[in-house]
């Protein structure tokens, strides 16, 4: 047996033969037209453009409904593609003029305008020529009259390996057929792995030469949770994982149920459960992915993306984008700039730090920078007008820091009401919790915020003096920790002394054994990655919130994080059932 | 006027005519002599031996007495020196068998000894070449009958220039005459500062080229906090200085009267003024200062000034340096190793962190090479027989750490059981609080262990999350900060529940606002740096306990650093009084 290791890209098991898709590159035959079939070929060439066109309307249609906008937006533009007349006109024309056949006018002009935009200065406009080959492909198959790629012979469900699947590969995917996908090349975030998660086919990328180490026909078994790819296991490796299927099939089925419920407790007790994202693809997914609505929109990301600092307009049109998906609702949460110390910015030169965790950045960069951070206030105020948006500062140490940003906001707002610009005056302003101090005095910093969400990656590296990414202090790295289990409990009293909600915004909130106490120290909002929604909720509809209570009790006195795990899952049976 | 910046090396401030020492450098006539006067020549060596042993046997008490045994030694040494056959045996046999004069053999004698030692690959070795030079300067001088240097005819006190100054030239200043000096070389801990403190003589050292800036006469005013010399300042600067000195005086003879006082408050509570030191020279000069114990000892600078890790024996012979220094009743917390992260030890061949404060240092690094660990448990339990020494375990974060850490303790005692070793088994043994989860979880921790000593530099740097060392963030460093004083209270709360004693050893002991808040969350022990015992203890003989716990109260509710130094220098008008 061999094993493989790629990148796990949409979770679940697939096993069976492995089916290789071969790239299609047909041969041409170039044939010169006599005089009186040049009109015949443009005829031609205009049916395929139709019925390719046809075939795109109906793949957007359908990724807008299981995918997202974001990747039904392909289709649109491959369709834009097929409607420009630069691209099919010009092919056209060397029907008519070169008297050449369909095939090989539709090739010459996609080379050429494939030609120019590579060579274009514009990250987007080279993006483009992908775009057109996948959809010069489409057509070429059809003027060929080709059998799109064996796929159609295939009886019984296939393990599909190849080199790269685009959008309108993976988007046609034949789910009876296909048990699942691994390709080549690829990562957690591209199109195809995307979609398999969408459309639930486990799937494994960046596998490197898997289309040339499996031969066609080889058993193999796809494993979507540790990213590898099992080539010819024996009887007992198979045989392990059909159970693991089937427990997985099983608790797949079971959490789908929780898809497009509420989160509440077994004694109805109504809580929350948002995502993180960091962009406006990732809010799509979230929202796919049973969200109820944005816990944590992380900012940076739209200035690393950039070459320089982005302006108002660019961060208007992507804070509105987010919040339009989730409607006039449910809570988009946007954290301002979390930029320096680990996360750089070339553009910007910040000093190199001795200790760049512990250094100039997030807020206190921001308060140093009134020009990046009122910029970026006027942006969030500007998209408040357009859904239910909470603006959220980060890494606010002390009530000094809160009522300088605070200053700025309402400064940020009286220019925006000079200018008649529209926003919303009732938007939620929050913060993090996720320095110690601030924790330690949330009694006094809730007086002047509307709400917390406590950042539990930074507050237990800070608390435990122990940086997460450094693995000599991992063992240190350990949110149920009583220290920090205490500090939480700390926040959660002070906002709800003044009736105020607190949410979570760090990797624990989508923790299955810390989601028990989180219940029992009576946090309000769950901020997880998607993958853990379903799970998380189901969890939640078994707890009682008064037994909880208890437990959480019981777990702030005691010594270790070891000990608090082990008494949770003794208490709580629904935490390993639901561990997939 | 023209102001040289020097580094302050003792406080106050002096003022008057600058006189230059000039290096003795007398031209020594080289006679040769008849047969019969050899006799003669030898015996004048031999009295102006005897004249200089005497004379430094007076220097050696005076020493003992006014500054430390460490200092004393050098005296005892320069004896040894004179007492060594191998180079007065070698002048003489100069005399006898070259027939040259007591002058020429002293000289020949000294070249030939010195340039022995000086090629000497030890580093102690080539110590005593200095204490050479220094002896047969003073022979030197009584031989050729020199008048030392010019001071005997000073009337008026002065302000002694010169390159630098030997334990001997130092020891023997004219406190009459002498109201201040300033040198070329130095440091804050060279011989001459540390003598300055204890003599208290103003003094600035590290001046560079101030014998040279200066010409004899010119009008000095040296400024001992700021490390200054103004030359020829005009009459306004003059005055203001007179003015501060007269204060700085009044002040420091109100300070005197708290020497040999226990530290109690005006209501009778007693407490614990203790310092913070690196090595056995601190030691005395905290004895000296006025300290009642040790409340950190430093043992990283015995690894730093090594070339290897430093054997049991080794650190034995420190440890019991220090421990009897203070006798048998006054605690010496030692601190077991607190070295990696921004410490650096060569040897060690440590990783390079990205956030070393957050990083691998520590009881981290000691739970980690169990080796190192134990070696110098070994030796602080041998110690223990010698004196009051408590142990004390630097950055636990957790109860796994501090009961691991407890662990490799009972294997050293039980080996040193078995080898018939003898160690105190009352030793009492604590650890630092200085990573905030110890500081939450303080009331589990203290079952464990003996007390804690609160470290507000780490402390404060952790739970504000801002690096120290780092300016842009130095906003931040911030001990009065509510955060930090709910830390303080809960820790001292949790010990004192369970009957146990609480010190700190950061900075924040020694601040005179920060005193009355301590005093008031009921601190039992403060250690400090030496230059601040005398303030600190008669700031205590001026607070009421009662008093203080209403107003440190009051402070933990407050809502920054800010009003909190405010509120407690309006109450407690002590504070600014004390304040040099």
């Amino acid at each position: 047996m061999i094993e493989l290791q790629g990148i796990a890209a949409a979770s679940g098991y697939a096993m069976g033969p492995a089916f290789i898709l071969q790239d299609t590159q047909a041969e041409i035959i170039r044939r010169t037209l006599p005089p009186e079939e040049t009109e015949l070929e443009i005829k031609r060439l205009e049916s395929t453009v139709d019925q390719s066109i046809a075939e795109l309307e109906e793949l957007k249609a359908w990724t807008e409904e299981t995918i997202d906008e974001e990747h039904a937006k392909i289709f649109a533009t491959h369709i834009l593609v097929l409607q420009d007349e630069e691209y099919i006109g010009r092919a056209k024309e060397m029907i008519q003029n070169g008297r050449i056949n369909a095939e090989a006018a539709l090739n010459d002009a996609t080379e050429e305008i494939v030609a120019l935009f590579e060579s274009m200065d514009n990250e987007y406009l080279r993006e483009r020529a992908a775009d057109i080959r996948d959809v010069s492909k489409r057509m070429m198959k059809h003027l060929l009259g080709l059998e799109a790629d064996g796929l159609d012979q295939v009886k019984d469900p296939v393990v599909l390996l190849a080199n790269d699947l685009t959008p309108s590969d993976t988007a046609q995917l034949d789910r009876e057929k296909i048990a699942g996908f691994a390709t080549n090349i690829g990562g957690h975030t591209s199109h195809s792995a995307i979609m398999a998660r969408s459309m639930e086919i486990p799937a494994v990328v960046g596998l490197n030469e898997v289309t040339s180490k499996v031969k066609p026909g080889d058993y193999v078994i796809l494993d979507g949770a540790k990213g590898t790819l099992l080539i010819n296991p024996p009887e007992s490796v198979i045989a392990s994982y059909q159970v693991l299927q089937q427990q997985y099939n099983a608790c797949m089925q079971e959490l789908k149920k929780f898809h497009d419920q509420p989160s509440v407790t077994a004694d109805g007790h109504l809580l929350e459960i948002v995502s993180n994202v960091g962009n406006p693809q990732d809010a799509y997914a979230a929202k796919r992915s049973g969200a109820e609505g944005i816990g944590l929109y992380r900012t940076e990301f739209l200035y690393m993306g950039c070459e320089s600092l982005p302006s108002e307009e660019v961060q208007f049109d992507a804070y509105k984008v987010v919040a339009e998906i989730f409607g006039s609702t449910a809570p988009v949460v946007i954290r301002t700039l979390d930029i320096g110390g680990d996360k750089e910015l070339p553009y910007m030169d910040l000093p190199k730090e001795a200790n760049p965790f512990l250094g100039y950045r997030a807020i206190r960069l921001c308060l140093d920078r009134k020009d990046i951070f009122k910029t970026q206030l006027r942006a969030i105020l500007r998209a408040s007008a357009f859904g239910n948006i909470k603006l959220m500062y980060p890494m606010i140490a002390t009530m000094q820091e809160l009522r300088e940003a605070n200053s700025i906001l309402a400064e940020a707002k009286q220019e925006l009401d000079k200018e008649n610009i529209p926003y919303n005056r009732e938007m939620e302003v929050g913060m993090m919790i996720e320095v110690p101090s601030a924790a330690l005095i949330a009694d006094i910093l809730i007086q002047e915020v509307d709400f917390f969400s406590i950042g539990t990656n930074d507050l237990v590296q800070y608390t435990m003096a122990a940086d997460r990414m450094n693995e000599r202090v991992s063992y240190l790295s350990e949110p149920l920790n009583p220290a920090i289990l205490r500090l939480i409990r700390n926040v959660i009293h002070a906002a709800h002394q003044h009736g105020k909600w607190v949410g979570m915004c760090g990797e624990m909130a989508g923790n299955l054994t810390a989601i028990p106490i989180l219940v029992g120290l009576g946090l309000d909002e769950f901020s997880m990655s998607t993958g853990s929604i379903l799970s998380a909720r189901a969890l939640m509809s078994k707890l009682n919130r008064a037994e909880m209570q208890a437990l959480a009790e019981e777990a702030l006195n005691m010594t270790s994080a070891e000990e608090i795990k082990q008494y949770v899952n003794n208490k709580v049976p629904a935490v390993a059932e639901l561990t997939l």
